[in-house]
């Protein structure tokens, strides 16, 4: 039975409304598990091992629910061309290395290396179509202790010749990662990913949707990024009355659970559609604005109560790091307030980072909070180079490090209640 | 007469329209300016002392037009206001603060340890109210060797009752500033800095004016930041027909060389005005999103080629690294486009580094390109961390460490072709 206990300035958003800040406080984990928080330590938990990071900020690990792995190379690159020329010219080409396997491996290491320094203790994945590569992505996760359901790419339309599968192998192959992965490990899982409606079949959404819920496994995939991309669904799918409804049909939109990146051009029906199935909205802003893409109307989707996590989208995001996310989300919001009548009111700080943990990490589970049962996954965040802490109250010190920190001030990652090493 | 070469992978933007790259050549100097960029060295340039940089990129150091000194510490702080409120909450009671010399000196020590760091070589900068401390913050600047214009701010009205000045002090204290330090350093000059119209009373601007023109100094303030602030403006000055030509009213606005920071609600008359008076508008896209000002219709400035930098308006801005500015302008442009029926083409990368070099370098002088005769400024940068270099161009390097590459991948600095040590 794992014990442990954190000592340190905690903070961390149960709600997205407030921060709540504990200074110079016991942060008691046993079992990987939150205990509580506690000014003085009592009873048992005088005996857990405890780690001193006096001064030291602790906060939940980062959630990304949204980032392709094969994409990696390409970060920073390409980014003045829109979605579907962006996919063409250095996506597809990119993905299309991915099997061979050494390659992969090089990428995927590095990535999760980056994932880690970064913070991102939980992150959903897309892998390429390549089934072994998907399953060495899944491998290193798995021996790096990072949380993460990893996804492997199906594509049997409109896509480069050297990334279509047939819809049977496609079928096939994610069923046998299904098979072997899905209790391979707590941490590491399968998750279905038809990349998006234009390059899928109807035979291929109607398999993966009878997979997902066969096996119960949740589904990932893209709605509504790009309105080129919202007339081509249309024009694809003249039988569904919206872009959401494609999924829906083939039981790839909360049957089983179900994140969906983007959302920023959905209409009031399908935004209806999935708060009633649950599913998350990944909003990624970084992304949506390097192609062009728009802005999710984030408010929308908090007023009716849709989930919602943010994701990097690595490449169309540039940046692996969560905070700088929560940035690019406020500042998003706050134009669409601008430009929008001043309907719907900016982000706050502590709402950003309450997406960027407890709103993603509710995808997993009890994952991205300090609340009691909740899996004590942390980051320890020296935050001493950032300024003057003098007469700084720690909501003033989670700002500024949510705007100005970065990877440097990260000095430990914990998942489950153990210090996560550096991954090789 | 100094001498050096420089070997490298060169890239810089001569034109907005592309990078110019260089790849494995000479850039070489002579008394602080650029001579010229060889594939091979011949003649006299083979006894010049090199430094052998292969394989690293080689650009032009930034150019910072727009940010606050005494605002460091609120960096990253209170962001969750907007322009007025934040004023009076976060940024007065900060400049309060510059009485104190030994304050002052901590603070300005460590914010231009970090513009080197960043590699901003130059840098025009609002300082606060206080003679003395303008000054200490322009003797740090001489010490440092980095290039700047700095300004004691002038406020004889509307601000918190510790920051007002009397008009005859603001003047007197401006003057004594502009006699003393004009001539005192190459690199280090003052600018006259009216904080914005809302502040100064007519006759501390009519004074200001003559001093400018007097002493042929600079001119930098504030413009159309805010719609609430214009329509303040306005409700002070019924007399103008616009914000711009109150300025111009007083010849603070092109009559000696002037930038205005902001600029994003102007009237099209007002960008005539500009136009026609060479004055330069710093747009600080960070700062615009986080205070929700609105984005600056960049393109509308290109069209009409009014000369255009880029200012990371610390504290507005939380980020102090100009390549993180120049994404923020292209991501700002991409959505200006994007909600404005697509008629104002957003901004490439190599128009963003122009902007971040040359274009607002030119307020300077020959500063921002690698061009013969313009000043030897230069960053020398390591980007071999930031992914795999096989196979990418020299264009693809610069896009990717725009986007990704941080104050890390900055090994050297150089200006006026002298390496620049950190400063104290």
């Amino acid at each position: 039975m794992s014990k442990i206990v954190l000592k340190g300035d905690i903070v961390f958003t149960s709600s997205k409304d407030r921060f709540e800040t504990y200074e110079d406080s016991y942060l008691v984990g046993k079992n990987g598990k939150i205990v509580g928080i506690f000014k003085e330590l009592e009873g048992e938990y005088k005996d857990y091992p405890l780690v001193d990071y006096t001064g030291k900020l602790i906060i939940p690990g980062f959630v990304d629910l949204h980032l392709h792995a094969p994409q990696y190379p390409n970060q920073g690159l390409g980014l003045d061309k829109e979605l579907l020329p962006w996919l063409n010219t250095y996506t597809f080409p990119e993905e299309a290395k991915y099997g061979d396997l050494e390659y992969a491996e090089k990428v995927y290491r590095r990535f999760i290396k980056d994932l880690w320094r970064h913070g991102t203790t939980s992150a959903v994945v897309f892998s390429s179509v390549h089934k072994e590569s998907t399953k060495l992505l899944m491998d290193l996760f798995i021996e790096s202790n990072l949380r993460a359901y990893v996804g492997k790419v199906n594509m049997d339309r409109n896509t480069s010749p050297e990334l279509t599968e047939s819809t049977e192998r496609s079928l096939l192959d994610t069923e046998e990662i299904i098979i072997e992965y899905r209790k391979k490990s707590p941490l590491v899982k399968p998750i279905i990913t038809p990349r998006f409606v234009p390059t899928c079949s109807s035979e291929l959404m109607e398999g993966l949707g009878r997979l997902a819920v066969k096996y119960g496994v949740p589904v990932q995939s893209h709605l509504s990024e790009n309105k080129n991309e919202v007339e081509w669904v249309r024009e694809l799918h003249p039988e569904c009355k919206n872009y959401a409804s494609v999924y829906n049909k083939y039981n790839l939109f909360g049957q089983t659970k179900t994140i969906m990146a983007h959302c920023i051009h959905n209409t009031d029906e399908e935004l209806d559609l999935m708060k009633n199935n649950r599913v998350f909205a990944a909003h990624c802003p970084h992304s949506n604005y390097n192609l062009s893409s728009g802005i999710m109307p984030i408010r929308k989707f908090v007023e009716r109560k849709i989930p919602i996590g943010l994701g990097s989208d690595i490449s169309g995001g540039h940046s692996i790091s969560m905070t700088s996310v929560m940035v690019a989300a406020i500042q998003a919001s706050k134009m669409y307030w601008l430009y929008n009548n001043k309907e719907y009111k900016p982000l706050t700080s502590s709402e950003a980072f309450f997406f960027g943990t407890k709103g993603g990490g509710s995808f997993f589970g009890k994952v991205g909070s300090f609340e009691a049962d909740y899996v004590l996954d942390a980051l320890v965040i020296d935050d001493s180079d950032l300024g003057y802490n003098n007469g700084l109250n720690l909501e003033e010190r989670i700002q500024r490090y949510i705007y100005n920190g970065d990877d440097r001030n990260i000095i430990d990652v914990y998942v489950e209640g153990r210090r996560v090493e550096e991954p090789k």
